[in-house]
């Protein structure tokens, strides 16, 4: 069976027939999908994607927790900005958080609309679990990354050739064909040169358009916290029907 | 002066809004935009590009040679193909072309409806001649991939990694500042990680979209020709008033 392996720069890249009926990965790697990944390893219940700070002011439940950000900050008003140092799990367990950020939620209503079969949420932080899970499925893959206002953004082609790499040599998968297309190889291409050394990977994080916004802002722990490959083994997924995001 | 530096792994990935006023260089290695040089620099007047055979037909004049693929092959009743080896100067000088090819003569249409203020026709055989006239202009630039049947290809965004060297290392863009987005850095490292010798680089083009392609076809002396950097020194350039490509 051949698989098709598309990897795209900006979700709006992807267009409805390629998503219908696929496996998409979703990557903000800084922050979006790895404070998601990081909120519910603490325990939180569900994470639910907002477009705008309104429309998640407006869900707001007595038992809801607020959290996202706008320009990287977070939202007045707002419990929690878009730091995955503040998801610990004395603030976030057994919670459900009403969540918007620029691009993360962008592209994972991107994927809803274009009639994904499974929708995930990957980072570095949770590369294995998502990677395994994805390979499981016998569907075709697109990695939609989400870029940083509406720009190509390096960190998330990054962390898409990480999932690349793990897809394409995953031994549950020699039963298929694997075709990444150009774009996909590309990717693995700039992990495999970035990548080696946790050192360089922080530089070339560091260095990207989401990176320099982030350490200008202050939060060059947050960083250090992105690139921890595994360190939440958890699998996020969105479901079309509620609009929300659970462990599976 | 702060000049921004975009590529697009796909032309259409290029709004409007952004190629209005800007210098653009359209690049589809294998083969438009090699055999676009070539055919000038062997001395033809003109090359004119059509979106379909039947319009390239019908724009037929005595004096005219037809040249054009479709599916890599020349299109039947054509004089000529798209293998810039078939535009020899005993074909081509002094002769004005109608050309058709799929993925080129679309991208150098966007540039045109995007309102570019230059559009020039950028390959491995033009790179020093063509990032030369572009450092000159002092106008943002955008970097066009023709891509492969609406999909990514590799060896397009490998070029644009050498033009985007260039372009940031010119001395004569001293004075400005030159900022290259992500998407040009990430085309910038895979020019650099697969560009060290010439085999190394006719492996990379060789295993693209577009060059497995060729090499099914039987063209695998195209993909030498198309690698042979800086032997057509002439700059193509597209006037959007007569719809043409001369020599600047």
């Amino acid at each position: 069976m051949l698989l098709p392996l598309s990897a795209f720069p900006l979700p709006e890249y992807a267009s409805q027939s390629v998503l219908a009926g696929s496996a998409v990965i979703v990557i903000d790697l800084l922050r979006a999908s790895t404070t998601i990944a990081t909120a519910l390893a603490h325990g939180a219940t569900e994470v639910i994607p907002f477009q705008t700070p309104e429309s998640a002011l407006a869900s707001r439940k007595s038992t809801n927790l607020l959290g996202g950000e706008r320009n990287g900050i977070r939202i007045p008003g707002f419990d929690l900005g878009n730091s995955p140092l503040e998801y610990t799990r004395s603030r976030v367990h057994s919670r459900r958080i009403s969540f918007t950020t620029t691009n993360g939620t962008r592209a994972i209503l991107h994927a809803d609309a274009g009639s994904a079969n499974v929708i995930t949420i990957g980072s570095l932080v949770n590369l294995s679990a998502v990677s395994d899970f994805i390979s499981k499925l016998n569907l075709p893959v697109n990695i939609l990354c989400a870029g940083t206002g509406g720009r190509v953004s390096l960190e998330d082609c990054l962390a898409a050739g990480a999932f690349i790499e793990r897809l394409t040599a995953n031994p549950l998968r020699a039963h298929h064909t694997i075709e990444a297309d150009d774009q996909a190889l590309m990717m693995l291409k700039l992990w495999r040169s970035e990548s080696p050394g946790l050192g360089r990977l922080q530089e070339a994080v560091s260095s990207s358009a989401g990176g320099r916004n982030l350490l200008a802002l202050g939060f060059s722990l947050d960083i250090r916290e992105c690139i921890r490959i595994d360190s939440h083994p958890v699998v996020p997924v969105f479901h079309r029907g509620t609009k929300t995001i659970t462990l599976r």
